[in-house]
């Protein structure tokens, strides 16, 4: 069966795949290349100013879908994990005003803590901000990262474990962000993408290179490796998921090449193969 | 709840800790330090000679665990899977003369096929093996690796993964071989351990460092990184494996030092932690 291709439509750039634009270069670029939707980064909306942010994707017509990210919120002690809840307050506030599909969460990790008590910490945190989130309208998406983080970025590291935290909320407030990058060496996948079905918040691309050239900064282009991208896509739009489709590189090279082709180069992957 | 320590006589030390020294000298070095048993590499054997590695281990009185490694089963041709099959046939022989306790398979990755071909070659492969091994008397161990090396190393990620394999076959045939760096991610890695009783093989231990050095060679010597050690072996111990315990350090720091300080160094660590 050839599945059909993903509607242009849906394409959105995460804009930490051109991190030499600032937000209104990266908003003129979503224009130029036809993409109506981007997902913005905290750090990025802090340098150019929310105020200004929402000026230049409002002007421009776009979508945000996602808001990137929240923080962490495993930390040793109490006073910390109570200033990233706060700070993450402060992300809702942004993701309301930008009228962000998602607050896309990266819990934390084991580190400095133990994955167990990390594990308490994140459901914790999350308790904490749901009602918060809920109050500002702000959808919470857990993104369940790759195994391989659940040291230093993330415990949550399948499908299932994001989906069991979730399911403790309507999913109108808590749902799931899902990455092929993340998961697709799941050999539960298929099935794990199906049991999210109407809590799936935001789907991203990118794809897994062989040899895998760094753990952070090595993700490929859709195309370049090994990630039967289409199909997930497929199973998640089975999922009842018609939502945005965001490209995300975190990739070294891809930072250091022209953001404007860079651009154009993702669209046409997109176009091809998602 | 405070953890009994394991008994020292557990302590195996795996040859790739040592890449600097032969046969002959890790055989050397685990009697100056106590160590009552090894686990060879094949690419060592290979290099000594399998009747002059005998020799060795024999005369020594160690106890051979682990033989490291099967040929991983994914292949683009059937002629290239036969010929994987073929030399682990070969692997099979060597660990029967060597009297090893398992012979632990790294089963192949997603590429150059896909992952679900790459499954089936899997399941396909030890299908092929298990009657041979289990006429040389020989025990194979289906080791889950990382999910960081699902593309190119290992399509069996999760102890899950390994057991589903596992169950076609008697225990006496074929069985498991958990590392903690491997496996300490897995948010039911106590449930699987526990699903696995009567079927461990071995038990590896080593830490995984924060941050992670390199996805291949950046383990940790026990103590330095994350892993709560001590809880896995003792949920292995109430699997019921008593078996022994090899400390498999994949690190170019400590292949680049001075083998007889990091062995000394593991026994200590071994002493302390495990």
């Amino acid at each position: 069966v050839r599945l059909l291709l993903a509607h242009r439509d849906r394409l959105s750039l995460n804009q930490i795949t051109t991190p030499r634009w600032n937000v209104s270069e990266a908003v003129h670029g979503c224009l130029r290349h036809n993409i109506p939707s981007i997902a913005l980064w905290r750090h990025k909306i802090a340098d150019a100013g929310l105020a200004e942010s929402l000026r230049c994707v409002g002007e421009a017509g776009l979508r945000v879908t996602s808001l990137c990210r929240g923080e962490m919120f495993s930390a040793s002690t109490a006073q910390e994990r109570k200033a990233l809840i706060d700070d993450n307050c402060r992300a809702v506030d942004e993701a309301a005003a930008l009228g962000a599909n998602a607050l896309v969460m990266v819990v934390g990790g084991a580190s400095p803590v133990s994955i167990v008590d990390a594990r308490h910490m994140v459901s914790d945190g999350i308790a904490a901000l749901v009602s918060y989130a809920h109050d500002a309208g702000v959808r919470i998406g857990l993104e369940p990262l790759h195994p391989m983080f659940a040291a230093d970025r993330s415990v949550l590291a399948t499908i299932d474990e994001a989906l069991k935290i979730a399911s403790n909320y309507p999913n109108t407030q808590v749902g799931v962000v899902l990455d092929v990058f993340h998961i697709c060496w799941d050999h539960n996948v298929f099935e794990q993408i199906a049991r999210a079905s109407g809590g799936i918040l935001e789907f991203h691309v990118s794809d897994w290179l062989v040899p895998l050239p760094d753990i952070l900064l090595g993700r490929g282009i859709m195309g370049d490796g090994i990630i039967d991208i289409r199909s997930l896509r497929a199973a998640v739009d089975q999922a009842g998921y018609h939502g945005s489709i965001e490209v995300e590189i975190f990739n070294q090279t891809t930072w250091d090449s022209d953001p404007d082709e860079v651009v154009g180069h993702i669209a046409q992957r997109f176009e091809e193969l998602v």
